[in-house]
């Protein structure tokens, strides 16, 4: 175990008694594997365990273990579900790891108001699953089963926002816990107005904080009315260039699209084979749209001249689910299908967002550094909003190719920043990205959000080397 | 002259010196007319002349007079076109107004992206004029023809933001002046994708911030295709909550409906006999739709069923443009329809947000407080998102009145508080709502909001005395 347990050593005993007789026998592990477990992400970032895991049960637990570490001033590292991709969850300087699965309780639902408020353990599909006689959903959708809790914490975003926003545009409130164990609400107790100008928006501070500010212990989330009826539509481009103007021209046109996602080749091919599916090798654009029956034909009929204004061909389309999720199921399955190109290797999902008019580009100059690396990264993006991921697939025990993988990741990055887009379309920051977001954001910029930083947990207790990387003095 | 400039005849002359040495002779106004004209805003707080106003006419202009300032610890108030409403532009410790009037241009239009640039002189109408041919538009509407930066300062809504969101979600990036004269762009120089996790949100804690963090020169702004079509509608309800009822289920059908506008019947008697017309004295909702020809067909039959449901009558709609801007005559003359109520007088716009389960009953409780207390406060709502307006007329000159009208303010906020709202729906804290911020949000919360007002701005320089009232150690 090695330098693991080297702050495990030197806990003073009454802090395992504290934690214990906070959250009792149960709640406290030490257990080798719970804590492997919870020192890790879906990433292939090296990450380390934490020394103690703690299973807090209501936001009073959470307040009062918290203050047991700011008093012997343990790191104190937040856990959800564990499906981040940045290396957000690993305890980088030992410390506690909180998680905060037994918090599972949806509270607070008001149909009439569009609102609901939830528990870190509520995942997203669960919470759907919740909702379902209300004609309410929650339509954010990053693709893993995230708990919600941590998709404000990471501003989530995912296929439908082009629509329907990101977590920055659908939280209404959080309950966060400080790094001094007190406890506060971004948008005062309990209030759950659409909006508000008053003071300072802590909700927005605290969605996208990665955990490096406070634990969040509730989230209040913004609801939709179930569309009436959806209809899926798939479509090939004899280039990248024609599948994004027909992008561009659909946005323009005001069709009201909910999703609208990218594949290329590789990305096709791959799925074809992992499906047994026949899609033309070439981009393709997997497309949602969801309305009243009538406005769905007339937003599909825009969408397919515009496309075929624009070479696409294969136009296919459907509105009954079985039809639908056979359409969409390549673009469900890339992740696996992915995977499946080399039997035994590691998927790994790095991502960018660049400005609409830019993609083009940037996708093909990406596709030709893969090539000329000798990389496995077919691309997938939810190109409405400029955001694409390469599903990077790698030999995790072959350090020269991890090496180069890790070489692409940053000019890939560096090749969206020079097209005034950001190094992290919906990933966030975690251990991942912290060199490119000082390029990113210039010295001032890190200057602001190191002295917000500063000012919220001047110990550095939380989530410590995330998103900032200065040690402290 | 009296206490305004106290700070002034203490000026040391150096300061002026180098005031004109950086923005020219003309660039400097030291003239009555002109503090006294920079020192107030729309609304009736009491507020104060800035001992000098700067009219820089770049961000190094700006930069370079904060560093004269902050040098000289005097305090900085940003001016953009003063249409404010809660006394947020006055100068309640002397110091230097940056009027930002002279910094007009518009900058870095994208149309294939969907986003633009814009310095702190350019208003709504202004930039919506440059857009005219390009097939694009920003919808944001809070009424006044405000400076968009300004906008962004506080965080405005308006009528469109049931469809289309509030600055909140529409500004992409912000260039910022610090209190110590250096300059921050918030997601980064230049950049301008459609979201970014890359960090703590820097635009959204300056957006709403009401210059108490920094000076906004330059606002990136997400944009709209222009709709295909619009069609308005009127309709008249038995009863408030009839209104209401219909609002939410023309919501929960999913109609994307763009404005949804409540006036009440005394303010609808008030446009009867302004604008000589002739509608029900009874609630009323004013509705536009944006889209297709075809959808929009669909949308209005959708919405007048729900409204007939309720007991709504009198459904009238338009296509062409003069019926519609004769339908919505009465809302857009609300404003000067109420101050006609009582000639010579002033009118005071105050305004809370509920969620919108809640909004029938504070609004009965609200209109029998009104004809307790004798007052004349007709009300119009944004009721998509549960945020309504009472446009007190008053008369400055009777203080009795005044103070009726300022515990009245008091009551509304504290009615939408115990309702989960919040004591300002979209005009800020400014001076006026301060101490009603400090129930909103509770001890932690205020706390929290000081902390980064510290971390930023430690010297209290940045329009000293707003949002938060503690007072310098």
């Amino acid at each position: 175990m090695g330098s693991i347990s080297l702050l495990l050593e030197s806990l003073p005993t009454d802090v395992l008694s504290a934690f214990r007789s906070i959250c009792g026998e149960d709640g406290v592990s030490l257990g080798e594997a719970v804590r492997e477990q919870h020192g890790k992400d879906e990433s292939v970032h090296r990450c380390r365990p934490p020394d103690v895991v703690v299973f807090p049960r209501c936001v009073e637990e959470v307040s009062a273990l918290a203050k047991v570490c700011h008093k012997h001033r343990l790191p104190i590292i937040p856990f959800g579900t564990g499906t981040g991709l940045e290396g957000g969850v690993g305890a980088m300087k030992g410390g506690v790891c909180f998680s905060l699965r037994n918090m599972e309780q949806v509270l607070d639902l008001h149909p009439e108001d569009f609102d609901v408020t939830v528990e870190p353990g509520v995942t997203r599909k669960t919470l759907n699953a919740y909702l379902r006689d209300t004609g309410l959903w929650f339509p954010i959708d990053p693709g893993a089963d995230a708990s919600l809790c941590g998709m404000a914490a990471t501003s989530a975003s995912g296929t439908n926002a082009v629509r329907y926003g990101t977590m920055r545009e659908n939280v209404i409130n959080l309950e966060v816990v400080l790094a001094d164990g007190s406890v506060v609400h971004t948008a005062g107790k309990g209030r759950r107005p659409r909006y508000s100008p008053a003071g300072y928006n802590l909700t927005n501070l605290f969605v996208g904080s990665e955990g490096t500010l406070g634990i969040i212990t509730k989230t209040t989330l913004r609801l939709y009315g179930i569309p009436e009826a959806m209809v899926s539509a798939v479509c090939s481009f004899p280039s990248v260039q024609a599948a994004v103007d027909s992008t561009v021209q659909t946005l323009q046109a005001g069709v009201p699209i909910a999703r609208i996602e990218f594949l290329d080749d590789v990305m096709i091919d791959a799925c074809n084979r992992f499906s047994s599916l026949s899609y033309p090798v070439t981009p393709t654009l997997f497309l949602e749209f969801h309305g009243s029956e009538q406005s769905l034909e007339e937003q599909v009929k825009t969408a397919e001249d515009i496309t075929q204004s624009n070479g696409g061909s294969d136009f296919q389309w459907a509105r009954d689910t079985e039809t639908r999720n056979r359409l969409w199921k390549a673009r469900h399955d890339a992740w696996y299908a992915a995977l499946a190109l080399r039997p035994g290797c590691k998927a790994y999902s790095t991502d960018v967002c660049v400005p609409l008019s830019r993609l083009p580009q940037i996708i093909v100059e990406t596709k030709e550094d893969l090539i000329e690396n000798r990389l496995t990264g077919p691309i997938a993006g939810h190109v409405g909003d400029g955001n694409f991921h390469c599903l990077m697939v790698v030999d995790p025990n072959d350090p020269e190719e991890m090496h180069r993988v890790h070489l692409f990741t940053e000019r890939l990055a560096r090749r969206a920043l020079a097209m005034d887009g950001t190094c992290t379309g919906e990933h966030g920051v975690g251990l991942g990205k912290r060199a490119l977001l000082c390029e990113e954001m210039g010295p001032v910029g890190i200057q602001v959000m190191q002295s917000l930083k500063d000012a919220l947990d001047p110990n550095n207790l939380m989530n410590p080397g995330k998103i900032l990387q200065r040690e402290e003095p």
